[in-house]
């Protein structure tokens, strides 16, 4: 050990420069983060783990009831609120069942839709919960002064659920969004300009090529998604702000007034699309490469020789398809020579075969990475999504709901993936969409080109995000890289007003031409009937 | 040295990763260069420096009349093409002079509006030459032979002049552009959603804040560049593209389907605003640290002591003022404590003091980082105010023409710039705004910030744009990060036609109810009727 004391002058004067640009690079800062649970707190866990590691201290807010974010953590200190204890868990496997019985004819109209409706009821409950959440942190007056007193240097939240974003705007603290849905759809269409002739809005199912009809399709999409936001979360959130706000607020112009937008994802994946200077793509930034596996795994995967494996996953929210299917499933696999390790948590199918290995939890990032991985059957996550891209393996999808469609749709545009709905999602589908993989090279070909133009950029997505999160602790906000757009009325935005404006001068001055010249063709007209008579 | 043949086994391997890493980071391309002299050849040259110094073969198309192009370079092989040979030179010189006349009542409205028209004329003129030149190369067969028998990876180009951007068309090569103009307008409009109520146009004076009127104004302005682009620029390649291409095309498409735009921009100069995936900001990537000055000059500027000095240029296609100006200007500076470097080609002003000294040249950049500079007063020209960003130097624009006042706009809105018009431009106003930008640290503290927030940025801008030509070069193009909505006619764009119907189907459901409910109503009222009577 050195110090300043026991060196000479210019010695002092490197010390202190070295002091300084070490203050400088690393200077910490106090982070809160406000997380949506579930897969989308895996993603947040990631940035966590990165600006921890860097020395950056974080507090987390999470509910009592949270499945994924645990109280104790090396990482973070936690806040705690109570929330209303609601378990979504059961309710995706029943309403998985009832749209299966619908598409397969057998159950009604009436009950289809009921379950919709359910399906919205929950969404908007849960946005209701976000909302009580906020308000009683913002009720409780020792927690407010003791987040006042941490002097946080930013907010960095997940606004599916905007709560974070509120809690940013009352506290007055800059705002980074780690973002890929907001409250009502895709987080670029109250961003960036989109127009609905070849953006697709979310779960119609199109891509950024559209038929005449197609673009009807997308733009009564488009007013499904402005109905959700305006009547079925917006309410929540108008409510809590005419509470803490003399001003009121709009959640949508709150989340678009956030500071940078790290967005979830990556022109390898999205089709492409205007963007805003203030959103930072991050796609993929959870993949690293695959570790070895365990020994007993490794042995198993081995054992498929030339063949390879082939992987099954249809993510944490949905335990498992209905029996009947499974059991289709299971013969596929049955028949097939590869080796497959299949995350299953309900019955053990009567149809299973040797080859297969069922498992509650798989090293889904170290198989995909595997030599033998020939064939990944997914749901479409956006994170399973990205591993594929990553590792360029071909995915059969089998999406059940929310983005899962338009994810595996982006594949299978840039050929690397097969996509079977529920509705026809049978043994014999099954069995033809899977050796379709297996045999056409053009798939693998084709995931491992979007690989190559992934891995091809010139930082790494996650060095990318935490550059940009500390670049807003450094510059306190990134004030002159966001538009201020959306303050504008929307006649304006439009410039309605001024073609309006414009419009009327036209008529005005085609009217007043006509009328000359009408009232000069009767002047002449009536010297010459004066001159003829 | 050593050979594989001299070693064990493991080291054999070694020697043939260390030959493929340094083959894949280092494999050279070659690229086919269509500058736009002048201002714009200077930033060009930096790039290909740039693609030089990591081993890539350059050709560059260059005219004989060329002012700055020279022939024979260490940097690249040129091959030279005949143009008509014109001055534009003493044109702008004349150009101002008629300008200033007319904003001091000293010309008529007929001589200034002769004086706008000769400058469009100039401007059609301009293109036409470059269209020429193109023709002159497609017609040579054994040029076009030898263009493509050299397989060149990408073409660079420069689409202000947008000879280049056919030649991509023609040899069906991946394109780079260099930009920030194209043949009408800046590049964005025609890129990305330019929406006019808060892009400003370029001309038009106008920040991203704009009164109604402004926007009226905006969109008048938006005409202009659209009456350009149609009548004066867009004829002279259509005859061109007519005369190559079976299918035809349209300059315009040509421009907006290059695979990466390096764009001459970024938002600490630009007005944050919609971008697209393939455009990558490269704004100040000419700007370097400074090096120490010439001993004389240095101990000029040593000389100014406690009050340092101000630096003049206004750019290289001006050479001076009007007489009875500079010697305004000179006797305010002669009235100054600081010391003055001027870049004047004229008459010696009669009123120049000792503390002022005229130069045919200056080292600009290196006086700009010297710690000694106070103001630049400068004529506005991209490079210079990116200089003046990278440096933190307050500026007083003098703006002339082209971008100049827009590129000042910027500097003041962010309170780092005072601006004179042609029109205010006296001894009076000329000391008051430099008194003004001496005496208030604002400008300074400004400009210093916008400075660092400029150098905080993952990546060097050059390092940048180098990054994403070489990406060009190993993936072909960038098809991906390229959206095609420019293959749709216009009014598919915007949606009109899905407008158009959706607004037909609610009037016809609307017709129909009201029929129905009259329909019914007339038959109740019949019955009642029958049965009254």
């Amino acid at each position: 050990m050195w110090s300043p004391l026991q060196l000479g002058h210019s010695r002092i004067v490197r010390y202190f420069l070295a002091v300084s640009v070490a203050v400088l690079c690393c200077e910490s800062g106090k982070v809160l983060v406000y997380p949506v649970d579930g897969s989308h707190w895996v993603n947040m866990k990631i940035l966590i783990e990165e600006l921890h590691s860097k020395g950056h201290e974080i507090t987390v807010i999470r509910a009592n009831s949270s499945w994924y974010i645990t109280e104790t953590s090396p990482l973070y200190t936690s806040i705690t609120v109570y929330d209303e204890i609601t378990s979504f868990g059961d309710f995706f496997d029943e309403y998985l069942r009832n749209v299966m019985d619908f598409q397969r004819g057998e159950s009604s109209l009436l009950t289809f839709i009921n379950v919709q409706k359910d399906f919205l009821s929950m969404i908007s409950k849960a946005h209701l919960i976000q909302c009580n959440m906020i308000d009683q942190i913002l009720q409780g007056k020792e927690l407010v002064k003791r987040l006042e007193d941490e002097q946080y240097d930013l907010v960095l939240t997940d606004p599916a659920m905007a709560g974070g974003v509120v809690l940013a705007h009352y506290f007055k603290l800059p705002l980074v969004l780690n973002v890929r849905w907001i409250t009502s759809g895709e987080g670029h269409l109250v961003m960036a300009p989109s127009p609905l002739s070849y953006i697709p809005m979310p779960g119609s199912g199109l891509s950024d090529k559209m038929s005449f009809l197609q673009r009807v399709k997308n733009t009564l999409f488009y007013g499904i998604i402005q109905f959700q936001e305006h009547f079925m979360v917006g309410p929540h959130y108008k409510r809590l702000c005419d509470k803490y706000f003399s001003q009121g607020c709009d959640i949508v112009r709150l989340i678009q007034s956030a500071d940078i937008w790290l967005m979830r994802a990556d022109f390898v994946f999205e089709f492409p699309r205007p963007t805003m200077p203030n959103i930072v793509y991050m796609g993929g930034f959870q993949c690293k490469p695959s570790k070895p596996l365990s020994e007993d795994l490794e042995a198993f995967v081995e054992s498929s020789g030339e063949h390879g494996i082939i992987i099954m996953s249809l993510g944490t929210l949905v335990n498992s398809l209905p029996k009947d299917t499974t059991d289709e499933i299971a013969a596929v696999f049955a028949g097939l020579p590869q080796k497959v390790i299949w995350r299953h948590l309900g019955h053990k199918p009567s149809t299973l075969g040797n080859n297969t290995m069922i498992v509650n939890w798989m090293p889904q990032n170290d198989l995909l990475g595997h030599s033998k991985i020939k064939v990944f059957v997914a749901h479409g996550g956006t994170n399973g999504v990205q591993e594929a891209i990553y590792h360029g393996v071909p995915v059969l999808g089998i999406p059940l709901f929310f983005d899962q469609f338009d994810n595996l749709l982006r594949l299978r545009e840039k050929g690397g993936a097969k996509i079977l709905e529920l509705s026809e999602l049978n043994g014999r589908t099954f069995e033809k969409a899977l050796k379709d993989l297996l045999s056409d090279p053009s798939y693998r070909e084709n995931m491992q080109e979007l690989s190559s133009l992934h891995k091809d950029q010139p930082m790494k997505p996650l060095d990318h995000a935490v550059f940009w999160i500390e670049y807003v602790m450094r510059n306190k906000g990134a004030a002159h890289l966001r538009s201020e757009f959306h303050k504008m009325p929307w006649y304006s935005y439009h410039s309605l007003d001024v073609i309006v404006v414009l419009l009327t001068a036209v008529a005005v001055i085609v009217f007043a031409i006509v009328a000359l010249v009408k009232f000069l063709c009767c002047k002449v007209c009536y010297r010459q009937k004066v001159k003829n008579e």
